[in-house]
């Protein structure tokens, strides 16, 4: 595999994209796709597909189009699906709540290994086998296991605080839930999810399209 | 207001972060600012605000910078917080529930005003304030509340059915947080939110960047 050496970054996050599309199209039994078929049912150029594609050495064959099952092996293992990533949720109200329960992750290479909280009342409880413990226990927890990424569902005041705690016990990956774009004077990677950017948009969108009825 | 005309969308998704970072310097009582210290702060260039900000007919004085209170209203203004939007959630399980607690949407000109889920165990729970309905009475219910935006939390596989008859009901927005790219005959907006993807990305990141120690 000739993957994994300078792949842009617009390109990388076209990828979970293609790895869905892709994971769709086995579901439905098709085993080869040209890259304008593709193109049609994901809503990107032909070209940017092929473009895209070819980063990692050219999977499709002219004439053929591409082989569905190789290409989405091939993104998956690019994407680091079959190494398997540890993940740890800080912060077991709703939205860690939802996050422990959510299924897809794992399907996408992610486990879940440990919940942590401060609450009492959360603390002990059991999610998909796995009892909630108090924040206090994250360092001896870290130690004893490899933990890839920490996911921050903490009230927002708390974030940075318990981001830099991650941080400092050598956690490489944070995924952030709280509405800022997180900064850390550490070497790690960091993805913060904006849900209420992503609302105001549609919110925008919709009115600007249909204008508002209702004040 | 010289707004709301030929805003580029690429422009539009970046308001919403703006707007978070007006509200933290408001919050730090923090009056006026740069573009080069907005710059610094957001990591975005000094010339990239000037030329997002100008859209909006040039809120920055030379010597001075911006009026932060100022420029947090007019974007505010622009993206709808003062306008509100109702919304309804479909699906109120593990994700839907999260949502319906989440006390930012509604900072954000968001009141959500239904809850449906067809699950006899959670219609007639309480969320907030707001009984979740069974989905039979959507209809009735949008027939006598203006619903500007339907988020929909439902399994993957019944996303498609329950949007198009959203659609149909005459709801305009669409937000869906199912790992798919929704799409519809319909002449409605579609905000599709990926977290999978987000966390694929982010694995990816760390990967390249640290390394796998484990297998």
């Amino acid at each position: 595999m000739a993957a994994n050496k300078k792949i842009s970054s617009a390109v990388i996050r076209r990828l979970p994209r293609y790895y869905r599309y892709l994971s769709d199209l086995l579901n439905m039994d098709i085993t080869r796709i040209s890259s304008k078929e593709l193109s049609k049912r994901m809503g990107i150029t032909a070209s940017q597909i092929r473009q895209d594609l070819n980063c990692f050495g050219g999977f499709g064959q002219q004439g053929y189009g591409y082989n569905v099952e190789f290409l989405y092996k091939e993104i998956g293992n690019i994407l680091g699906v079959n190494d398997r990533f540890t993940t740890i949720i800080i912060g077991v109200g709703n939205m860690g709540h939802a996050l422990a329960h959510y299924g897809n992750f794992r399907k996408r290479g992610f486990d879940t290994i440990g919940l942590f909280d401060v609450n009492p009342d959360i603390i002990g409880q059991e999610i998909n086998g796995i009892k909630v413990m108090h924040t206090d226990e994250l360092e001896s927890f870290v130690q004893k296991n490899h933990v890839d990424i920490a996911i921050l569902t903490v009230p927002y005041e708390q974030t940075p605080e318990v981001a830099e705690k991650v941080a400092r016990l050598g956690i490489k990956g944070l995924w952030n839930f709280s509405p800022m774009d997180l900064r850390l004077p550490y070497d790690v990677v960091i993805e913060n999810v904006h849900l209420s950017d992503s609302l105001m948009v549609l919110g925008y969108r919709t009115k600007e399209k249909f204008g508002k009825s209702r004040k």
